[in-house]
């Protein structure tokens, strides 16, 4: 019985190059990627999270044209993506749409591309986890320089950072490739 | 002993929705994930592959953007990634970019969302593959809707089709999560 399991692009709050917190804009190209990443992984939605409502309602005007715009009738398959996604407000607005329905409160399962503290869960240990029973799982990734602490700090969890078997030197996939490779690790 | 590998993004010959061949333009995010993808798995180049002199140069015009430009100053980590990208006229060209210095052909390995044969290699068999000493690889990724046949009629193998553990009946992932899948399949 596999957990009720969602993604949420994050994009407050998080960092700057800087290291301070910021708000980032919506990057089209990510509500495609990411969507047909969560369909073809079977979870149950992707939350695109974002603070301003001129930035959701954008969200929801991309996600309108692939759906019941000329974008749908040309490619049938980004519809069936699209449908997937959900444009919320916060990442407690996330949390009460995936405990719908449920009766235990959804987990937050944060990543980050360096570790926010010391004991990340692998992912076999995740994945395995994800195939038992229990409540619902939220994982949540971060737009530009990652997730603000305060959202690690609410997270049940943190899934270790994406790492080459040979360390390369340079470690800083795009959001997109990083969403992809997780869901493949925990249910490819 | 790793065998030199390097990532070719195919614009040329490509299948449209139609099923017929065709040449798709280049994506500006497609240079920026792959070749940060590239680049974190550590692999010797991204070719980004197109017939036309007007589309190389737009590709070009994008690296330098992000190596001698501004985008460059602003976000130093993105010329390093870029840096890997070659921009070349067909698959041909790779080629001989990746034999240099070596006596061995490359060999051609390609990728599809739909297995274009009967007997693809397994991920598990390709990694083992590639940890050993042997010829260059080139592994293949198409835009549009996958490599022509005649593509993968050159390759000395292709790679099973990625698909998650259930099958959750969508299989439409980007080439951007395609790509960065199969190179955490390989060298994660």
């Amino acid at each position: 019985m596999r957990r009720k399991t969602a993604v949420a692009l994050v994009h407050h709050p998080v960092l700057g190059r800087d290291g301070k917190i910021l708000t980032t804009t919506i990057t089209n190209l990510d509500l495609h990627d990411m969507a047909r990443s969560t369909s073809t992984y079977g979870l149950d939605a992707l939350y695109v999270v974002h603070p301003f409502s001129s930035q959701r309602l954008l969200a929801e005007r991309i996600i309108g044209h692939w759906i019941d715009g000329s974008g749908g009738k040309r490619i049938p398959d980004r519809a069936t993506a699209l449908r997937c996604v959900r444009v919320v407000e916060d990442i407690d607005g996330a949390l009460a749409d995936l405990s719908n329905e449920e009766e235990k409160r959804p987990e937050i399962w944060t990543t980050a591309a360096v570790a926010p503290g010391s004991e990340p869960v692998s992912f076999a240990a995740a994945r395995e986890s994800l195939a038992q029973d229990g409540p619902p799982v939220l994982l949540v990734f971060g737009t530009g320089w990652g997730l603000a602490p305060e959202v690690h700090e609410r997270a049940a969890q943190y899934l270790a950072p994406i790492h080459a078997r040979e360390d390369s030197g340079f470690n800083h996939l795009s959001v997109r490739a990083a969403c992809a490779i997780a869901l493949d690790r925990l249910f490819g």
